[in-house]
């Protein structure tokens, strides 16, 4: 199957069936001593941890670095799904992302900083043969459909869990 | 030097020069075909890839489960680092964290929804010899200082850069 035919597939199933779509995704991270952390999803794991400066082993990412990874990657993988989508040929996907924070809001030396980051860019690079128009109209979708850029935007309701 | 000790010296280092705490985290992330993308930091790589029923290779997590691994790992490190800075002993972090979503917006499948996450939960587990009410103090200083918290929580500014 081309990337287009499981894109249409997974699409068909999911007409099909939309209670299939409502997910819920979830892990426990762990950190015993030092600042490292695993995180397991299915059979993969994330890993987080700190330099030695924040008194870390540095073997892993920290989660600022997850956080943008995440956004870059969803945008990275929502254009590729979105240009089957439209029928849009795009060979090469490059996502610029960055984002500011004044981490003395964490480190508790900066108490009036907001705690996450003040603001974050992003620019999308894309190579392939198709003209201005339609990766204009392909980076309208994604900005639509992406779900880590919705995340980032859009402030999400956080709850506490019953103890368990 | 004791993770106490590192934890206080980066805080003292901030204090006396705390423009070094405003830092900007960036990547470039790179698709090429299929779905699998990587995205370097530092000496380190976020990699996402989607499974073969959305066109990808399964060889990573996905960016939501980055995303809610950044999450959950920036809460268990800032459950450590704020441990240092109160004095309070705890042997082992848990946390639990989950996220509600509708892929079927992402998929296009279900133009109503949101593109992210609709609700987020969290359950942290401390095991250690302090008592509840120390535990909730540590808790409280956790859910102000936590950067990932406040990514999600609060929404935040995205501007595109210009080309380049």
């Amino acid at each position: 199957m081309t990337l287009s035919d499981r894109v249409e597939d997974l699409r068909s199933r999911l007409r099909a069936e939309p209670d299939r779509a409502r997910i819920t995704v979830r892990t426990t991270a762990a950190l015993e001593g030092g600042m490292r952390c695993e995180a397991p999803f299915r059979r993969h794991t994330v890993v987080a941890d700190e330099p030695p400066s924040v008194g870390g082993t540095d073997t892993a990412p920290n989660p600022l670095e997850l956080a943008i990874g995440s956004l870059a990657t969803c945008q990275a993988i929502t254009y590729q799904v979105w240009a089957q989508i439209l029928g849009i040929k795009v060979d090469r996907i490059e996502v610029d992302a960055e984002g500011d924070i004044d981490v003395g809001k964490f480190m508790g030396t900066a108490e009036g900083a907001e705690a996450g980051f003040t603001g974050i860019r992003l620019r999308v690079r894309l190579t392939g043969p198709e003209d201005e128009a339609r990766y204009r109209e392909l980076e309208e979708a994604v900005d639509t459909h992406c779900p880590v850029l919705d995340l980032v935007s859009r402030p999400v309701p956080v709850e506490r869990m019953p103890p368990g």
